[in-house]
C-alpha cells in the first residue's frame, strides 16, 4: 500500500498526462462500463462529509472530503483518496484528495482547451486566482502556447504571490497582466476561464466581450452559484458539459435551462463531443464549456498517478499487518 | 496525520479498554448525539464496495470495506478506517480497518459478558474458530476468569493452530477442549459464542442444552444467516441487540419475528438496557444477545486508539503537503 502526498503525485505525473487521464475518463464515460452512484453526504449542523466512490474495470476509488465553512486557521476543505484494486478489492494507495483534485480539476480545464480551443490561441484570461485558478492556468498553457495571462481576483492583492506560484509551473517568457475589472481581463483573451464561488455571474453581460472566445467555467458546481452572464447564452451554440450531473448541479446550466435561454438539445457531453462526433460547426460563436466534476476522474487520474509513482520508486510504502 | 496498523493498534490499546470504548459506545447510542446514515454499497457484479460513515461530536470516521467473495490467494475483505477531527475536518489517522472490525466486535462480546454474564462463570463454549472467534475469546477472557475453553470448527484442523494464536493472547492457565460436536461443546459452558456465517442454526435444537446460559451471536449479519435454533426462545425473556439495525439485518432476529417466537417487546438494545434500567429478572433462564455491528463502533474504537497512540507516539507520521 501505497502513501502519495502532494509532492509525490507532483513528481509521478505531469499536467500533460493527467490531462491524457481525463480524456480516457470520458471514453470510459460514454462506454458507461463503471459504477458511479450519486455521492453520500453526512451533515452535522454547517459541516458536511461527502463519501463520492467510483468502480471501473481498472480500479475503484474513493474521495472522501470534510467541508467545514467556518474553519478559519486551517483550510476548510480536507480530503483523501483511496484507491482499491478492483481485481481483489485490495488497498493500493491513498492520496491526498485535496492536491488530486485541484490537479485533475485543472486536466478537465486542460482537455476542453486540448479539444476546443483553436490551434494558435496565445492568451488566457483567469477570473479568480485561487488554488483552482493555479491549477486552470498551468493547464491551459500545458496545452497551448500561452504568451499573455490576464489576471482578476476579487482580492487584488492575492494576484502578485499567484503569479510567484504560477511562475514555478510554466515558461518565464508569459507576460503577466494584472487588471482592475473583468471587462479588462477579457477584453484582449482567447481563453476566458471563470474558478470562482460566485452566486451571481462574474462575467460582464456585454455580448460584445463575449463573442468568439472560450470559456470554460470551473466554479459554480451548486445551482446557486453562477459565473456566465445571460448574454454569454446568445452567443454560444452548443454548452460542453463534462458529465450529465453538471446539468443538474450548476447554475450555470440550471438557470438558462430555466429561463429559456438554452435548450437542452444545446446541451453535450464532452464523451458525446469527443466519441460520438457531436460537434457543430461553430460559425465563429464562442464555445462554452462547464465543469462540475465526477469521481469518475478522481479514480482514473489517481490510477493513473499510482502506476507511475510504482515505476518512479515514489510515496511511502505503508504495512497493514 | 498518523497511519495506524494492526501492531500500532495492538499496542496502542488493550480489549479492555476497547471494551471501554464499546460502553462509550452505547451511551453516545443511546443520546442519539451522532449521525449514521445507511451505508453505502456500491456492487459490481459479485463484488461490493461498503462505505460506512458516522459523525459524533467527538470524531468522524469513515469505513470502507472492499468484499470480494471469490478472493483465493488474498483475504475477501480489505479495510481502512479514516478518522477526521469533528472540530475542524482535518484528517487525524487512517487504521487497519480488518484489525479494527475484529477487534471491536470481539469488544461488543465482551462488552456482553460484562454486563450479562455472572461474576464467576468460567467456561466459555466458542462456536467458529475464524478470526472474529479469536477475538471474542480474548474479549471473555478479558472480562471473566475463565479456566475451560470448549472448541468447535466445521473444519477440526483449524482448531489447533487456532489454540496457539489464543495462547498469546491469555493466561497460560487455560484448559482447552476441543470438541467433536456442538453439543459436546455447549454442554458444559456458561457462555456460549457464536461467530459463524451459517445459513442454518449452528447450535442444536435442544431445550435442555439451552437453558441457564449466556448466549452471544456475532456471526449472523444477513437475513439469510441464522446461528440460533428455535428452542433458545423458548428459554429466554429478553433478547438484547446491539443496535436498533440488528433486529432488521439479523435472520437470528428476523426470522423468529415472523414465525411468533418472539414478539417486538421482548427486543431492547444494549444502550437501552445499561441506561435506561430496561433490565428484566431473568428467574434462571438463558440471556441472549445479537450483535451485527455499526459504523458507530468503528468512529468510538478509531477515535480511542488514535488518542492512545499519540499518547504513546505510536504509528507512521504522515504528511499530505
Amino acid at each position: 500500500m501505497l502513501f502519495l502526498n502532494q509532492w509525490d503525485m507532483k513528481e509521478a505525473m505531469t499536467m500533460k498526462e493527467t490531462i491524457d487521464a481525463i480524456d480516457l475518463a470520458y471514453k470510459i464515460y460514454e462506454s458507461n462500463n463503471f459504477q458511479m452512484p450519486t455521492r453520500m453526504q453526512v451533515i452535522e449542523g454547517e459541516n458536511t462529509l461527502v463519501l463520492m466512490p467510483c468502480m471501473t474495470s481498472s480500479a475503484i476509488g474513493t474521495k472522501l472530503v470534510t467541508v467545514f465553512p467556518k474553519n478559519t486557521s486551517v483550510p476548510t476543505l480536507h480530503s483523501l483518496v483511496i484507491l482499491n484494486s478492483s481485481d481483489t478489492g485490495e488497498i493500493k494507495a491513498i492520496l491526498d484528495g485535496s492536491f488530486l483534485t485541484g490537479f485533475r480539476t485543472g486536466a478537465i480545464g486542460g482537455s476542453a482547451v486540448r479539444h476546443l480551443a483553436k490551434a494558435d490561441v496565445q492568451s488566457l484570461a483567469l477570473i479568480g486566482t485561487g488554488v483552482q485558478g493555479l491549477y486552470q492556468a498551468i493547464a491551459v498553457c500545458t496545452e497551448r502556447s500561452i504568451t499573455d495571462i490576464y489576471l482578476y481576483n476579487r482580492t487584488n492583492e492575492k494576484i502578485p504571490p499567484f503569479i510567484e506560484q504560477l511562475k514555478q509551473w510554466i515558461k518565464s517568457s508569459v507576460n503577466f497582466h494584472t487588471c482592475q475589472t473583468v471587462e479588462e481581463a477579457i477584453e484582449n483573451a482567447e481563453i476566458v476561464v471563470t474558478a470562482t464561488t460566485s452566486e451571481k455571474p462574474v462575467l460582464p453581460d456585454k455580448q460584445e466581450l463575449l463573442i468568439g472566445k472560450l470559456f470554460i467555467g470551473i466554479g459554480s458546481f451548486q445551482s446557486t452559484m453562477r459565473e456566465f452572464p445571460d448574454s454569454l447564452y446568445k452567443v454560444t451554440k452548443q454548452i460542453i458539459v463534462d458529465s450529465e450531473d453538471a446539468v443538474k448541479e450548476s447554475g450555470d446550466i440550471i438557470m438558462p435551462l430555466k429561463h429559456g435561454w438554452i435548450d437542452e438539445g444545446s446541451i453535450i457531453t464532452m464523451s458525446q463531443y469527443l466519441y460520438k462526433k457531436g460537434k457543430r460547426n461553430n460559425d465563429g460563436n464562442s464555445v462554452v464549456f462547464k465543469s462540475t466534476g465526477m469521481a469518475l476522474f478522481d479514480v482514473v487520474t489517481a490510477n493513473m498517478i499510482y502506476q507511475r509513482a510504482v515505476k518512479k520508486g515514489l510515496g511511502t510504502k505503508l504495512n497493514l499487518a
